[in-house]
């Protein structure tokens, strides 16, 4: 059984702050935006953990190690850096679906996420030291076969985009119903899931689901640990074996 | 008729350098990324352009004004700051994607995307300062109607995302099909796209097309200009007016 | 003659602010500080200006070229991306320290650098385009001769340091009142100096006078344009001039 | 009695790099220099150390609490983002200075910061948890007595900045040769150093020899804790209290 502590980060009234007095320029808030995001997965990377950038109003976080000091550190340190302040909430589960929604409830329950009066909110539960095992986080790292032959040298910019984008968009749905995981695009033809305590033949079913429904090759390298940190670099490796061998499935 | 100018950034060879000599850790991979294109973002913005991060390794400009020289100066400055370097190839077109078309053709003729020795190209076609004229640019500027409402404050914070993200796979893959527009998402429930000069019957029928196939109502504020940041902020006001007046389209 | 564009940036209000409510932590002052000249160095760079961090909360630039509304835009993309404001003054004069003595008035005209309610101010002379000349910017850059093999490979580097400040504080003392020049420590053993139109036999001297006050030896490279990048530019060429043939004073 | 663990960051062969192959625009060094400061402040300030700018491509940085590991990930995540990379030297002792001594003989022992063979040397000595108590770091954190209504307010900037630097100047040389003790100006009017355990009445001497020799009339708070992140928010209290008093010197 995975037991994945999960956080919620969102950047407080940030919809409105972005058109305050008026549209501030397009450029900073990308900037803006792209540079909290770099802090925060240094933040958070620094204690083991792994942040997504999902929305980048909305981020995701895998936090198994994170007390709520680190939380409490890491919200004061936006705060000191940022014209803007960001939320925090957390949870526990077995289940990744199940925590983010734990994590989430405690800043819906403390207002709205455009509510000018709701700010830097730090709550949900924690994972204490004595019931953290060496194995509670589990992560799938995938990737596209062969992207740069069949799409980057082939296609125009947008058109491998949007086959890379097809496959993740198929991907995050099924893992999301039909496994209980959340996964996040990385950049390139990377997706990493975040996931409960899930099979080879589980991983089998999800990218042949993929490829039947949008003719997309994917391959997943998936690790297990103490921390995201560890488990992420163990699905990296996994994936190596992958490409080296060509298999679909490695786990580390 | 718009008139416009693409360029795509290719980090070179990235794939391999994540993984050389053995796989990065992924904190730093997210930084470096994220930080890259915070600082095109500037690069470009400084100059009235706008870069869309779309898969990161690669990502797309509209940059109207900006000559060879400036395109020179921004590669310089990456491989100035960045362990990695980055070719840039740009073209000119009334298509965006025919423009990005010819934006990709110098960087795949040269080499592969993970071809080590192909490094900084730097290669296309310019609009000449004579041929540049007031509309050469459309940005269209879509968010989600009360997405903060009906999503961000009901559902945990993946489901909502997932909405969002369904949202802009569709938009994006018909706005490419049906109107050779180049859509990205840019964080929130926010997408932006580059257009050729479209009609207000052909926006209202791509957003019934998103609402009828994915449940996801859009709305969306268009402007035309010189440059990429001018039509921008035109449409981010436009969008304002959707807003204020609860219509589903606006031009500045 | 030189005819110096100089602006001063003061962060609003900084010092009450790092300890409101009670000291923020150092290391995200310093963190705030040296990205925020960072990103000033891109601002002004990219507009071929130089900004030199000198206090921090008060950093001095170079600007021939950049017009009222450069630094507006400026000072609006640091309050879109920081939690704190900056005030800008500019001013104009062949001394770079009567340029920078009329940048300086405005703002301590509006207030004192810590009152609250002095904010954002923009104000001061900007050279017209129809003045600027090809020679209006004279940059000297200075550096020790073998400082790594003197002192960073022989003492320990607390030590290197004193020797290199030394040297430093030295000049910037002499250049100020002999010669009406403001110059920067800009790391390493590397120091930039803004000057008037000042010539070798100058030059000889204040490398004299720093070795016979704190014997430490100088060499410097000089170049002259229209603005602060190109000036600065040419004076790298000529101090490489000056690594190449042992000389103590060149022009581009 | 203090026992201060010292670490030396020094970029391996940064001046040639500089001019390679020709010299490399200002502003893009002062970017990559400041920006590289700014994410070491974060590496060792998530780990309760402080790192000091001093010459930016030779840094330093107390670090009681980070073993070999800490450092090692540190210098990894700099190489996976920067186009340089790092040597790091520890050392431990009861004075600073020596501490510092020991930490850069391994990286003079490996070769000269100017040889391009001699890369990302880590090594030295780590003072162990056993070894490690609640006061082992002493920080003094100085600034001037009302600096902005004597200088900033009344001076052009860059005489005010004289003043400080003169302050700073002399401040640092004395702690040095008297009380063998690291100071470090880090913006503003602060000057924050790493001392052995000094008292009263040697902080005392060193105001009044400053006094005495510049004319700079300064306060400073001092800070005693187990590593330089709590030792240093005690001296800024302290400093406060200062502030509130007017007292020239107070212990946490």
């Amino acid at each position: 059984m995975t037991n994945t502590q999960v956080t919620l980060v969102q950047i407080d009234n940030y919809g409105p702050w972005t058109v305050t007095p008026e549209p501030r320029r397009e450029v900073d808030l990308q900037t803006l935006q792209s540079r909290l995001y770099a802090d925060l997965s240094q933040l958070f990377g620094n204690r083991d953990g792994y942040v997504f950038f999902t929305r980048f109003d909305n981020m995701i976080a895998v936090t198994n190690g994170l007390d709520r000091d680190a939380h409490a550190l890491i919200q004061e340190s936006v705060g000191n850096r940022y014209p803007v302040t960001v939320s925090l909430g957390f949870g526990v589960d077995p289940s990744p679906v199940t925590a983010l929604g734990d994590a989430t409830a405690p800043l819906q329950d403390a207002g709205s996420a455009q509510d000018a009066t709701r700010q830097e909110i730090l709550s949900g539960d924690i994972l204490g030291d004595e019931e953290r095992t060496g194995d509670d986080v589990q992560i799938a790292h995938f990737d596209v076969v062969d992207a740069t032959g069949k799409y980057t040298d082939e296609l125009n910019a947008f058109d491998s985009f949007i086959h890379i984008e097809q496959g993740y968009a198929e991907l995050m749905r099924y893992m999301r119903t039909a496994h209980d995981s959340l996964s996040f695009f990385v950049g390139g033809d990377n997706v990493i899931a975040v996931c409960p305590a899930l099979s080879t033949a589980e991983y089998e079913d999800a990218i042949e689901t993929v490829h039947d429904r949008v003719d997309v090759e994917l391959q997943v390298g998936v690790g297990r640990a103490r921390t995201a940190q560890s488990a992420g670099m163990n699905a990296k490796h996994a994936l190596e074996t992958c490409r080296d061998h060509g298999t679909a499935v490695e786990f580390y």
